[in-house]
């Protein structure tokens, strides 16, 4: 334990990589990761099986392909809103790095976060890029998700370029989010994430690449549709219309 | 001069900020400023011209907004594959720290980024977030501007879809590289830009913003015809369809 500043001490005596890193005010999770891993899948699943029977019953004339859509909006806002919003708001890495909190923090997200960070020690030493990220996909991502879950339901006129900002900047997000510690990884000799496959493969990788399989299905669909909606325009201004030709191409 | 690994030497005596970040084999540019900026803008005014021209031969039916549109799509596409990618291939920061090229260089891009570094040390110091952002603006948002900019001249269907996908990569990776240097500078207290009006309001700030005002017209512009286009569908398929305004509406 060394004492950076007057006001706050920072530890270097744990497992995070890399191992030197200070880490303000660390202590040990008090819950079991089975425990903690149980409360964050168990919840998804809750969410998700709400999302499922609610849209079954006020939505049950949309496709299978649609409802799909906003369960993964509905899951994938959530997370964004609520777990990486506690992340920034407990962080308060833009108040103060004095009051950084994930170090010490006991409470359920806090500990999930620091059950995380054995995969990516940047969310506990208040790495800009992380924490600009983060404040973008909670605060943006996260609301427009579930706008475009609402816009779905009711085949709003801008669900699709809606849904195309939304996945780009996820997509975009997640790539910088991979580039940079694999950039540091390879080229300053800095690493991140603990070597270990329950970590770096499933929390770090599998956990996250998650965001680039449905929003890189939903921004395809979306390209397509918007395509396929101006092609059928054309076709009509082009007087190559028939009565309800229009409606079989989209 | 200070000596970081055998083989590289590193310098601290420069005017870059922060004052004592060390540069990889940093030599003062020989060619004047004035003479840079006159070299950079006069470029742009060219390729400018040559692009104004040409659309006005070959596409001269289009409206005055399409046309200024492509003279964007090309002047930015132009900037992020020829000027960022220089600034990415010259550094090499993927390759190794040890070959970095962009301290010592005298060509004329490797000149203009230690001129604009004085606004951003971040390049010239294999800023991790930087190389990435830059990495997929040179090679993914500038090959699709000329991808958009010809789809404009033809009414492409995915024209729309597309010119969302690199507005929202542009806008994005812009309002990342403000906020993690503003981060950096308010809750780090590391500055990366010189404090005269010049480096920091003309480069940082001005040069950068250009980049949230006409992605974001063109962002905007985007979502309303693809929202416009598909309540002109609905209508069609509502069968309020009447000869005509299918057109007008658009």
């Amino acid at each position: 334990m060394k004492t950076l500043n007057s006001t706050t001490s920072y530890i270097t005596e744990h497992l995070y990589y890399p191992l030197e890193v200070p880490i303000h005010e660390y202590i040990v999770n008090k819950w079991s990761v089975p425990f903690l891993l149980a409360i964050f899948f168990g919840g998804c699943a809750i969410i998700m099986a709400a999302t499922v029977m609610f849209v079954d019953r006020a939505h049950n004339h949309l496709p299978a392909t649609e409802k799909a859509a906003i369960w993964w909006l509905v899951i994938s806002g959530t997370i964004h809103l609520f777990f990486e919003g506690k992340f920034l708001t407990d962080s308060k890495g833009y108040f103060s790095l004095n009051h950084f909190q994930m170090g010490p923090a006991q409470d359920l997200f806090g500990q999930l976060w620091k059950e995380y960070a054995f995969s990516d020690s940047r969310y506990l030493t208040s790495d800009p890029f992380v924490l600009c990220m983060e404040t973008v996909t909670a605060f943006t991502w996260g609301p427009l998700c579930f706008v475009v879950a609402y816009m779905v339901t009711n085949n709003h006129a801008l669900r699709h370029p809606l849904q195309i900002i939304v996945t780009v900047g996820q997509i975009y997000g997640l790539i910088l989010y991979y580039a940079t510690s694999m950039f540091d990884h390879y080229y300053k000799e800095v690493t991140y994430s603990r070597p270990e496959f329950l970590y770096f493969w499933f929390y770090y990788f599998f956990m996250n690449f998650i965001w680039m399989v449905f929003p890189g299905i939903l921004l395809v669909s979306s390209v397509r549709k918007i395509a396929n909606a101006f092609n059928t325009l054309d076709k009509i201004n082009g007087k190559k219309y028939t009565n309800g030709s229009a409606k079989k191409q989209l």
